[in-house]
Protein backbone atom coordinates (compact mmCIF):
# COMPACT_ATOMS: atom_id res chain seq x y z
CA UNK A 1 0.00 0.00 0.00
CA UNK A 2 1.13 3.69 -0.71
CA UNK A 3 0.65 6.71 0.77
CA UNK A 4 0.78 10.57 0.19
CA UNK A 5 -0.20 13.06 2.07
CA UNK A 6 -0.09 16.99 1.68
CA UNK A 7 -1.24 19.87 3.67
CA UNK A 8 -2.76 23.56 1.99
CA UNK A 9 -3.56 27.18 4.34
CA UNK A 10 -6.07 28.88 3.19
CA UNK A 11 -6.04 33.14 4.48
CA UNK A 12 -9.48 34.11 3.08
CA UNK A 13 -10.29 38.04 2.65
CA UNK A 14 -13.93 37.18 3.32
CA UNK A 15 -15.23 35.60 6.43
CA UNK A 16 -17.16 33.11 4.62
CA UNK A 17 -16.12 32.11 1.24
CA UNK A 18 -15.98 28.85 -0.39
CA UNK A 19 -12.54 27.51 -2.45
CA UNK A 20 -12.51 25.36 -5.22
CA UNK A 21 -9.50 22.81 -4.54
CA UNK A 22 -10.38 20.00 -7.21
CA UNK A 23 -7.39 21.22 -9.21
CA UNK A 24 -4.84 20.57 -6.05
CA UNK A 25 -5.94 17.53 -4.95
CA UNK A 26 -5.37 15.86 -8.65
CA UNK A 27 -2.14 17.17 -8.81
CA UNK A 28 -1.53 15.82 -5.24
CA UNK A 29 -3.17 12.32 -6.67
CA UNK A 30 -0.49 12.45 -9.58
CA UNK A 31 2.39 13.12 -7.42
CA UNK A 32 1.20 10.00 -5.12
CA UNK A 33 1.37 7.68 -8.01
CA UNK A 34 -1.77 5.93 -6.76
CA UNK A 35 -3.95 4.23 -9.01
CA UNK A 36 -6.41 2.74 -7.45
CA UNK A 37 -7.73 4.10 -3.82
CA UNK A 38 -8.84 6.36 -1.94
CA UNK A 39 -8.45 10.52 -1.06
CA UNK A 40 -9.59 12.03 1.95
CA UNK A 41 -10.02 15.89 2.11
CA UNK A 42 -10.54 17.16 5.93
CA UNK A 43 -10.60 20.21 7.15
CA UNK A 44 -8.14 20.90 10.29
CA UNK A 45 -9.96 23.85 11.75
CA UNK A 46 -13.67 23.13 13.28
CA UNK A 47 -15.28 25.98 11.75
CA UNK A 48 -15.08 24.89 7.88
CA UNK A 49 -16.30 22.52 6.39
CA UNK A 50 -15.54 20.45 2.76
CA UNK A 51 -18.08 19.39 0.20
CA UNK A 52 -18.36 18.30 -3.47
CA UNK A 53 -20.77 20.23 -5.36
CA UNK A 54 -21.23 22.17 -8.44
CA UNK A 55 -19.10 25.29 -9.52
CA UNK A 56 -21.82 27.80 -9.88
CA UNK A 57 -21.71 30.91 -8.45
CA UNK A 58 -25.46 31.05 -7.77
CA UNK A 59 -25.22 27.68 -5.71
CA UNK A 60 -22.79 29.00 -3.80
CA UNK A 61 -25.05 31.85 -2.95
CA UNK A 62 -28.64 29.65 -2.22
CA UNK A 63 -25.91 27.62 0.00
CA UNK A 64 -24.74 30.27 2.08
CA UNK A 65 -28.21 31.47 2.54
CA UNK A 66 -29.30 28.30 3.66
CA UNK A 67 -26.56 27.69 6.45
CA UNK A 68 -27.63 31.39 7.63
CA UNK A 69 -30.16 30.62 8.35
CA UNK A 70 -29.60 27.39 10.11
CA UNK A 71 -27.32 29.31 12.08
CA UNK A 72 -26.76 32.77 11.92
CA UNK A 73 -23.57 34.78 12.33
CA UNK A 74 -24.25 37.05 15.37
CA UNK A 75 -26.71 35.77 17.73
CA UNK A 76 -25.55 35.34 21.51
CA UNK A 77 -24.64 31.54 21.22
CA UNK A 78 -23.18 29.55 24.47
CA UNK A 79 -19.95 29.16 22.82
CA UNK A 80 -19.32 33.00 22.95
CA UNK A 81 -19.15 33.13 26.80
CA UNK A 82 -15.47 32.03 25.85
CA UNK A 83 -14.62 35.03 24.32
CA UNK A 84 -15.55 33.65 20.44
CA UNK A 85 -17.64 35.38 18.18
CA UNK A 86 -18.16 32.21 15.97
CA UNK A 87 -20.29 30.13 17.10
CA UNK A 88 -21.99 30.16 14.20
CA UNK A 89 -19.02 28.82 12.07
CA UNK A 90 -19.41 25.17 14.37
CA UNK A 91 -22.69 24.82 13.36
CA UNK A 92 -22.35 25.58 10.05
CA UNK A 93 -19.32 22.49 9.89
CA UNK A 94 -21.66 20.00 11.54
CA UNK A 95 -24.41 20.58 8.98
CA UNK A 96 -21.79 20.41 6.12
CA UNK A 97 -19.17 18.03 7.26
CA UNK A 98 -15.64 18.58 7.30
CA UNK A 99 -14.42 16.17 5.24
CA UNK A 100 -15.05 13.89 2.30
CA UNK A 101 -13.54 10.62 0.25
CA UNK A 102 -13.35 10.52 -3.22
CA UNK A 103 -12.37 7.11 -5.00
CA UNK A 104 -9.84 7.25 -7.61
CA UNK A 105 -9.70 4.72 -10.28
CA UNK A 106 -6.68 4.58 -12.73
CA UNK A 107 -4.57 6.88 -11.86
CA UNK A 108 -7.45 9.90 -11.43
CA UNK A 109 -10.14 11.33 -9.10
CA UNK A 110 -13.01 8.97 -10.03
CA UNK A 111 -15.87 11.92 -9.88
CA UNK A 112 -19.26 12.88 -12.23
CA UNK A 113 -19.24 14.83 -14.83
CA UNK A 114 -20.32 17.91 -12.55
CA UNK A 115 -18.61 17.06 -9.37
CA UNK A 116 -15.80 19.52 -7.64
CA UNK A 117 -14.46 19.48 -4.49
CA UNK A 118 -14.70 22.56 -2.02
CA UNK A 119 -13.21 23.72 0.91
CA UNK A 120 -15.71 26.00 2.85
CA UNK A 121 -14.64 28.90 4.80
CA UNK A 122 -16.78 29.99 7.92
CA UNK A 123 -14.53 32.09 9.94
CA UNK A 124 -11.43 33.43 7.53
CA UNK A 125 -9.53 36.19 7.87
CA UNK A 126 -6.82 33.59 9.76
CA UNK A 127 -4.77 30.92 8.49
CA UNK A 128 -6.52 27.68 8.05
CA UNK A 129 -5.07 23.99 6.99
CA UNK A 130 -6.50 21.05 5.14
CA UNK A 131 -5.28 17.78 4.92
CA UNK A 132 -4.93 15.52 1.81
CA UNK A 133 -4.57 11.74 2.59
CA UNK A 134 -4.19 9.23 0.14
CA UNK A 135 -4.04 5.88 0.37
CA UNK A 136 -3.90 2.85 -2.56
CA UNK A 137 -2.02 0.77 -4.83
CA UNK B 1 -3.77 -4.30 -1.45
CA UNK B 2 -6.91 -5.60 -3.60
CA UNK B 3 -9.40 -2.76 -4.85
CA UNK B 4 -12.68 -2.94 -6.99
CA UNK B 5 -14.81 -0.84 -8.29
CA UNK B 6 -18.38 -0.82 -9.60
CA UNK B 7 -21.13 2.13 -10.74
CA UNK B 8 -24.55 1.57 -10.74
CA UNK B 9 -27.43 3.66 -12.29
CA UNK B 10 -30.89 4.78 -11.35
CA UNK B 11 -33.62 6.39 -13.66
CA UNK B 12 -36.32 7.27 -10.97
CA UNK B 13 -39.87 7.75 -11.98
CA UNK B 14 -40.49 9.89 -9.72
CA UNK B 15 -38.62 13.52 -8.33
CA UNK B 16 -37.38 12.37 -4.99
CA UNK B 17 -36.70 8.68 -3.92
CA UNK B 18 -34.98 6.91 -1.81
CA UNK B 19 -33.79 3.08 -2.71
CA UNK B 20 -32.11 0.51 -0.30
CA UNK B 21 -28.77 -0.24 -2.06
CA UNK B 22 -27.32 -2.40 0.54
CA UNK B 23 -27.74 -5.48 -1.03
CA UNK B 24 -26.04 -4.40 -4.39
CA UNK B 25 -23.13 -3.00 -1.83
CA UNK B 26 -22.93 -7.02 -0.35
CA UNK B 27 -22.97 -8.30 -3.80
CA UNK B 28 -19.59 -6.15 -5.13
CA UNK B 29 -18.30 -6.92 -1.65
CA UNK B 30 -18.58 -10.64 -2.24
CA UNK B 31 -17.32 -9.85 -5.51
CA UNK B 32 -13.91 -8.14 -4.27
CA UNK B 33 -13.01 -11.17 -2.37
CA UNK B 34 -11.82 -8.75 0.18
CA UNK B 35 -12.14 -9.45 4.38
CA UNK B 36 -10.86 -6.53 5.54
CA UNK B 37 -11.12 -2.77 4.56
CA UNK B 38 -13.45 0.34 3.61
CA UNK B 39 -16.11 0.79 0.80
CA UNK B 40 -17.20 3.71 -0.55
CA UNK B 41 -20.27 4.84 -1.90
CA UNK B 42 -20.60 7.70 -3.34
CA UNK B 43 -23.39 9.76 -5.72
CA UNK B 44 -21.92 10.63 -8.49
CA UNK B 45 -24.04 13.61 -9.20
CA UNK B 46 -24.73 17.17 -7.10
CA UNK B 47 -28.69 16.35 -6.50
CA UNK B 48 -28.03 13.33 -4.99
CA UNK B 49 -26.83 11.77 -1.41
CA UNK B 50 -25.91 8.85 -0.02
CA UNK B 51 -26.90 7.75 4.02
CA UNK B 52 -27.29 4.98 5.85
CA UNK B 53 -30.29 4.63 8.28
CA UNK B 54 -33.76 3.01 8.87
CA UNK B 55 -35.41 1.21 5.99
CA UNK B 56 -38.91 2.17 7.24
CA UNK B 57 -41.36 4.44 5.23
CA UNK B 58 -42.49 6.43 8.06
CA UNK B 59 -38.99 7.74 8.60
CA UNK B 60 -38.15 8.02 4.98
CA UNK B 61 -41.52 10.29 5.25
CA UNK B 62 -40.14 11.98 8.11
CA UNK B 63 -36.96 12.58 6.26
CA UNK B 64 -38.46 13.87 2.98
CA UNK B 65 -40.29 16.49 5.35
CA UNK B 66 -37.17 18.06 7.11
CA UNK B 67 -35.06 18.21 3.99
CA UNK B 68 -38.44 19.97 2.38
CA UNK B 69 -38.29 22.51 5.17
CA UNK B 70 -34.82 23.45 5.11
CA UNK B 71 -34.47 23.67 1.33
CA UNK B 72 -38.22 23.23 -0.62
CA UNK B 73 -38.48 22.64 -3.91
CA UNK B 74 -39.78 25.85 -6.45
CA UNK B 75 -38.40 28.91 -4.58
CA UNK B 76 -36.54 31.03 -7.12
CA UNK B 77 -32.87 30.10 -6.37
CA UNK B 78 -29.96 32.08 -7.53
CA UNK B 79 -29.27 28.69 -9.19
CA UNK B 80 -31.83 28.41 -11.14
CA UNK B 81 -30.52 32.16 -13.46
CA UNK B 82 -28.61 29.08 -15.07
CA UNK B 83 -32.17 27.64 -16.17
CA UNK B 84 -32.12 24.94 -13.45
CA UNK B 85 -35.06 24.32 -11.21
CA UNK B 86 -32.85 22.53 -9.09
CA UNK B 87 -31.64 23.95 -6.80
CA UNK B 88 -33.09 23.02 -4.13
CA UNK B 89 -31.33 19.47 -5.04
CA UNK B 90 -28.33 20.55 -4.47
CA UNK B 91 -29.28 22.06 -1.24
CA UNK B 92 -30.42 19.33 0.03
CA UNK B 93 -27.15 16.86 -0.97
CA UNK B 94 -25.21 19.76 1.05
CA UNK B 95 -27.59 18.52 4.26
CA UNK B 96 -27.27 14.83 3.80
CA UNK B 97 -23.92 14.19 2.24
CA UNK B 98 -23.59 12.59 -0.75
CA UNK B 99 -21.33 9.49 0.08
CA UNK B 100 -20.93 6.99 3.30
CA UNK B 101 -18.13 5.13 4.00
CA UNK B 102 -18.69 1.34 5.27
CA UNK B 103 -16.06 -1.00 7.50
CA UNK B 104 -15.65 -4.28 5.91
CA UNK B 105 -14.80 -7.35 8.65
CA UNK B 106 -14.51 -10.74 7.53
CA UNK B 107 -15.56 -10.27 4.44
CA UNK B 108 -18.86 -8.54 5.40
CA UNK B 109 -20.21 -5.04 5.59
CA UNK B 110 -20.31 -4.63 9.36
CA UNK B 111 -23.11 -2.57 9.99
CA UNK B 112 -25.21 -2.68 13.12
CA UNK B 113 -28.74 -4.49 13.00
CA UNK B 114 -30.46 -1.71 11.24
CA UNK B 115 -28.02 0.01 9.43
CA UNK B 116 -29.20 -0.24 5.62
CA UNK B 117 -27.64 2.06 2.82
CA UNK B 118 -29.89 4.41 0.92
CA UNK B 119 -29.36 5.98 -2.38
CA UNK B 120 -31.76 9.58 -2.24
CA UNK B 121 -32.55 11.24 -5.20
CA UNK B 122 -33.40 14.69 -4.94
CA UNK B 123 -33.72 15.52 -8.92
CA UNK B 124 -34.62 11.89 -10.27
CA UNK B 125 -36.45 11.36 -13.92
CA UNK B 126 -33.12 10.81 -16.18
CA UNK B 127 -29.72 8.77 -15.50
CA UNK B 128 -28.17 8.89 -12.39
CA UNK B 129 -25.04 7.25 -11.33
CA UNK B 130 -23.40 6.36 -8.16
CA UNK B 131 -19.68 4.27 -7.24
CA UNK B 132 -18.90 1.58 -4.70
CA UNK B 133 -15.28 1.70 -4.52
CA UNK B 134 -13.76 -0.93 -2.12
CA UNK B 135 -10.15 -1.64 -1.21
CA UNK B 136 -8.56 -3.95 1.51
CA UNK B 137 -7.06 -7.14 1.94
CA UNK C 1 -1.91 -3.57 4.40
CA UNK C 2 -2.68 -4.20 7.73
CA UNK C 3 -5.87 -3.60 9.45
CA UNK C 4 -7.43 -3.07 13.11
CA UNK C 5 -11.23 -3.16 14.46
CA UNK C 6 -12.72 -2.12 17.87
CA UNK C 7 -16.16 -1.79 18.98
CA UNK C 8 -16.88 0.71 21.81
CA UNK C 9 -20.34 0.70 23.59
CA UNK C 10 -22.39 3.29 25.10
CA UNK C 11 -25.27 3.47 27.66
CA UNK C 12 -25.69 7.00 28.15
CA UNK C 13 -28.06 8.35 31.65
CA UNK C 14 -29.59 10.89 29.23
CA UNK C 15 -31.26 10.67 25.67
CA UNK C 16 -29.00 13.06 24.15
CA UNK C 17 -25.46 13.13 25.13
CA UNK C 18 -21.81 14.06 23.44
CA UNK C 19 -19.19 11.88 24.40
CA UNK C 20 -15.59 12.83 22.96
CA UNK C 21 -13.65 9.35 22.09
CA UNK C 22 -10.56 10.93 20.80
CA UNK C 23 -8.81 9.18 23.74
CA UNK C 24 -10.29 5.93 22.76
CA UNK C 25 -9.80 6.63 18.77
CA UNK C 26 -5.87 7.00 19.38
CA UNK C 27 -5.58 4.34 21.88
CA UNK C 28 -7.03 1.63 19.26
CA UNK C 29 -3.97 3.74 16.77
CA UNK C 30 -1.70 2.25 19.05
CA UNK C 31 -2.30 -0.87 19.21
CA UNK C 32 -2.92 -1.07 15.67
CA UNK C 33 1.06 -0.26 14.53
CA UNK C 34 -0.50 1.69 11.69
CA UNK C 35 1.73 4.44 10.49
CA UNK C 36 0.16 5.92 7.58
CA UNK C 37 -3.54 5.45 6.30
CA UNK C 38 -7.17 5.90 7.65
CA UNK C 39 -9.58 5.39 10.66
CA UNK C 40 -13.16 5.20 10.10
CA UNK C 41 -15.14 6.00 13.42
CA UNK C 42 -18.87 5.14 12.65
CA UNK C 43 -22.13 4.86 14.93
CA UNK C 44 -24.01 1.55 14.20
CA UNK C 45 -26.79 2.79 15.35
CA UNK C 46 -29.76 4.56 13.14
CA UNK C 47 -30.00 7.23 16.28
CA UNK C 48 -26.69 8.13 16.67
CA UNK C 49 -23.95 10.49 14.94
CA UNK C 50 -20.24 10.86 14.78
CA UNK C 51 -18.77 14.62 14.75
CA UNK C 52 -15.39 15.92 14.60
CA UNK C 53 -15.45 19.36 16.29
CA UNK C 54 -14.45 21.28 20.03
CA UNK C 55 -14.40 20.07 23.09
CA UNK C 56 -16.18 23.09 24.63
CA UNK C 57 -19.57 23.09 26.30
CA UNK C 58 -21.26 26.00 25.42
CA UNK C 59 -20.94 24.92 21.31
CA UNK C 60 -22.36 21.55 22.56
CA UNK C 61 -25.74 23.81 23.88
CA UNK C 62 -25.20 25.28 20.69
CA UNK C 63 -25.35 22.20 18.62
CA UNK C 64 -28.36 20.48 21.20
CA UNK C 65 -30.23 23.40 20.33
CA UNK C 66 -29.57 23.57 16.49
CA UNK C 67 -30.69 20.06 15.65
CA UNK C 68 -33.53 20.15 18.04
CA UNK C 69 -34.62 23.54 16.12
CA UNK C 70 -34.71 21.29 12.99
CA UNK C 71 -35.99 18.01 13.67
CA UNK C 72 -37.67 18.54 17.72
CA UNK C 73 -38.09 15.48 19.78
CA UNK C 74 -41.86 14.46 20.35
CA UNK C 75 -43.67 15.58 17.12
CA UNK C 76 -46.09 13.08 15.41
CA UNK C 77 -42.95 12.40 13.23
CA UNK C 78 -44.80 9.34 10.73
CA UNK C 79 -41.94 7.38 12.09
CA UNK C 80 -43.87 6.68 15.06
CA UNK C 81 -46.94 4.51 13.78
CA UNK C 82 -44.59 2.11 14.43
CA UNK C 83 -44.91 2.60 17.96
CA UNK C 84 -41.04 4.33 18.18
CA UNK C 85 -41.03 7.56 19.64
CA UNK C 86 -37.73 8.46 18.36
CA UNK C 87 -37.98 10.04 14.94
CA UNK C 88 -35.89 12.96 15.66
CA UNK C 89 -32.75 11.04 16.51
CA UNK C 90 -33.11 9.51 13.38
CA UNK C 91 -33.47 12.82 11.52
CA UNK C 92 -30.44 14.70 14.09
CA UNK C 93 -28.01 11.13 12.50
CA UNK C 94 -29.01 12.43 9.13
CA UNK C 95 -27.98 15.85 9.73
CA UNK C 96 -24.77 15.13 11.97
CA UNK C 97 -24.11 12.08 9.82
CA UNK C 98 -22.96 9.20 11.33
CA UNK C 99 -19.35 8.24 10.57
CA UNK C 100 -16.25 10.62 10.27
CA UNK C 101 -12.67 9.44 8.82
CA UNK C 102 -9.71 10.86 9.93
CA UNK C 103 -6.09 10.79 8.93
CA UNK C 104 -3.46 8.90 9.89
CA UNK C 105 0.53 9.91 9.68
CA UNK C 106 3.37 8.84 11.19
CA UNK C 107 1.48 6.59 13.70
CA UNK C 108 -1.05 9.90 15.01
CA UNK C 109 -4.34 10.71 14.31
CA UNK C 110 -3.44 13.96 11.79
CA UNK C 111 -5.88 16.32 13.62
CA UNK C 112 -5.38 20.03 13.10
CA UNK C 113 -5.03 21.56 17.24
CA UNK C 114 -8.61 21.74 18.25
CA UNK C 115 -10.25 19.16 16.45
CA UNK C 116 -11.62 16.38 18.62
CA UNK C 117 -13.80 13.19 17.66
CA UNK C 118 -17.22 13.30 19.09
CA UNK C 119 -20.27 10.22 19.59
CA UNK C 120 -23.55 11.88 19.43
CA UNK C 121 -26.42 9.77 21.30
CA UNK C 122 -29.50 11.07 19.94
CA UNK C 123 -31.72 7.98 21.92
CA UNK C 124 -30.00 6.72 24.22
CA UNK C 125 -30.29 4.84 27.80
CA UNK C 126 -29.60 1.51 26.54
CA UNK C 127 -26.24 0.24 25.13
CA UNK C 128 -25.46 1.48 21.49
CA UNK C 129 -22.40 0.03 19.85
CA UNK C 130 -20.04 1.87 17.51
CA UNK C 131 -16.87 0.76 15.22
CA UNK C 132 -13.83 1.60 15.14
CA UNK C 133 -11.72 0.61 11.83
CA UNK C 134 -8.08 1.49 10.95
CA UNK C 135 -6.51 0.19 7.85
CA UNK C 136 -3.09 1.34 6.48
CA UNK C 137 0.53 0.38 6.97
Amino acid sequence: MKSHTAYMTFNTSKRREYINITQNVSEELQKSNINEGMALVSAMHITAGVYVNDAESGFQEDMDNMLEEIAPFGPNYSHHRTGEDNGDAHLKSIVMGNQVVLPITAGKLDLGPWQQIYYAEFDGRRPKRLIIKIIGD
